[in-house]
């Protein structure tokens, strides 16, 4: 959550304003965002997605006049609204296709239902793009002109942004990059959405646990294992905690996901050759500021720079994001303001 | 070559002119081509690396000056010059880095040495992105918004288009997805840039005759294995005319190279998801009008169907490219047109 202290008042905001809307299983988040990317007002509330879509999307449309409402300002003083959801979706038809923890979102035309909520014109994106994007312009890559956005969490989602444009793909499917293929062997592990080999498999919350299990399984020493059979909850955050302590078994789990991450890495700098590759999430253990952290990205870094050509070992920020769990509604926002100025622009003679 | 019949006459040319220049090992191809991307003229002679980089760029520069002739037109015609070189390179610096190929050439100032010997301003492109470009205006992806090339020959190039531009990357590396990632395993072969596990040690001319050599030195029968024994040189020619006589073995080599083919081409869906996919070279076994070119494509699409979404794999169009050598100068020139527009545009207020 953006921190209060840090949002501006409406008289201090660079026009138009722009809304940001990220759905996510959990949570609703809406801000308020002004030109240059600053914050004037955020609300949040649960998603209670079994209140079915037409519920949650009225609630987003309000959480937009909210917003507007605590920063002062009438919700026509909000040039478009850009809308974040998990994916996969049909962004020119509005609608997400599939989403696993949104039960009875399939094939909703969500943009449109936003829409009328609330009034305003709405940009659809994909949730990570959004953060990616969010990034892009205000965070971890803002001083950059291209990046890419991998956000570590219960899955993986990536987002990338070339020459100041959010990549969505020719089937909405850009920067799907959880499901980049990153062992092609017979033994690789399973990915969540049913293939084998993909990044998800390897880097994400659910494949460091069921990668703990199976290591612990063998019974080795070491105070992660004490820990889990003294019936202590095996979360990512123990085994970064255990690690911190000292456990070796916990610390080489981490720097396995790196490794992983590294190879993926690689082969998304030798297509897109960004300015920056940046990690977000959840499993980012802490970040720079914290010895696990630091030591995961270290890796991610050594082993990138083993693969890959010298000049862009060199020359490629590999970084955390900044925003956190605030990427998303930015980042949406800041889609809306380019959906805006494109319409804006005269057209091309 | 361009067929001459093809070529179209300076009065039917549409307004501005560009000249592309494909710069090779073996070859320079110079062709005229007009603002729809038809050739007014084509002239090819040999680079004869030997006699240095000033002499290579000053006979560029005067290729420009022949195809003019040969349309009937004056230099000054020709609105812009494209010039594609192989990488890896400093696009904003107009400098090749390293090309294995052109000893000589390493950190010489190709771009302003061919614009001084051609009095015309000109635009720098890697090869492959050329080449991809080339299709993506005029070829195999003409009816698309965002494409993929391969280029299958001694090595692999790439040339990735989104949404009508061509991506350089931020450090001039973009789509080098020849050096991809896709075999991590300590087993992994070792491209020729040192590094083990890319695709184009799986997937070039190269990589398919040691994996030839490999496979006829385990002795098994059929008529690869004889034409070998009895004195007939190992090429992808060879291996493509056996297979397609019905040789088993020769067959799975080439499938072979589909497989890791197909395992590249899933991440790169997954990454950019583009429109369509293409697939050029030499390494394509005579295209779809042949057997072996056609198991080759169908086993390509095999392989990324059972590794991507059902809604990809249905929409993304994988094909063999169309222009064969002549996509590079033909995208040269097309990439040079992009920059011509793009310095005719009035600035953004």
């Amino acid at each position: 959550m953006p921190d209060r202290a840090d949002w501006i008042p409406a008289a201090a905001a660079k026009q138009p304003l722009f809304a940001g809307v990220d759905l996510g299983g959990t949570n609703i988040k809406v801000g308020l965002v002004d030109d240059d990317g600053r914050t004037l007002a955020f609300h949040t509330e649960p998603t209670l997605v079994g209140k079915g879509p037409d519920d949650v999307c009225r609630r987003m449309g309000a959480g937009v006049h909210t917003v507007a409402g605590m920063a002062g300002v009438a919700p026509a003083a909000i040039a478009r609204v850009g809308l974040g959801t998990p994916g996969p979706q049909d962004l020119k038809a509005g609608t997400i296709i599939r989403a696993g923890n949104l039960p009875g979102f399939d094939g909703y035309p969500v943009r449109e239902a936003v829409s009328r909520a609330c009034g305003l014109p709405v940009t659809f994106a994909n949730d990570a793009t959004a953060a990616g994007y969010g990034e892009f312009w205000i965070g971890s890559a803002r001083e950059f002109g291209s990046s890419v956005l991998l956000t570590l969490g219960t899955g993986i989602g990536g987002g990338i942004v070339i020459a100041g444009e959010p990549l969505e793909g020719a089937h909405s499917h850009g920067a799907e990059c959880g499901h980049n293929l990153v062992d092609p062997s017979p033994e690789a592990r399973v990915c969540p959405c049913g293939m084998p080999g993909h990044l998800e498999a390897y880097c994400s919350a659910k494949a460091l646990l069921k990668r703990a299990r199976q290591v612990l399984d063998l019974a080795p020493g070491g105070s992660l294992a004490r820990a889990v059979a003294g019936g202590a909850e095996l979360t990512p955050l123990l085994v970064s905690r255990e690690a911190a302590a000292g456990d070796g078994v916990a610390l080489d789990l981490i720097l396995e996901v790196a490794r992983w991450l590294g190879i993926g890495i690689v082969t998304l700098m030798h297509t897109v050759d960004p300015d920056a590759v940046l990690l977000g999430g959840a499993m980012t253990f802490g970040g720079e500021e914290h010895p696990v952290g630091r030591a995961f990205l270290e890796r991610i870094r050594a082993e990138v720079k083993s693969r890959t050509f010298p000049l862009l070992a060199e020359r490629t920020t590999i970084r955390f994001a900044l925003l956190g769990g605030d990427a998303g509604y930015v980042g949406a926002a800041g889609i809306a303001r380019l959906e805006h100025q494109r319409l804006a622009r005269p057209a091309a003679g």
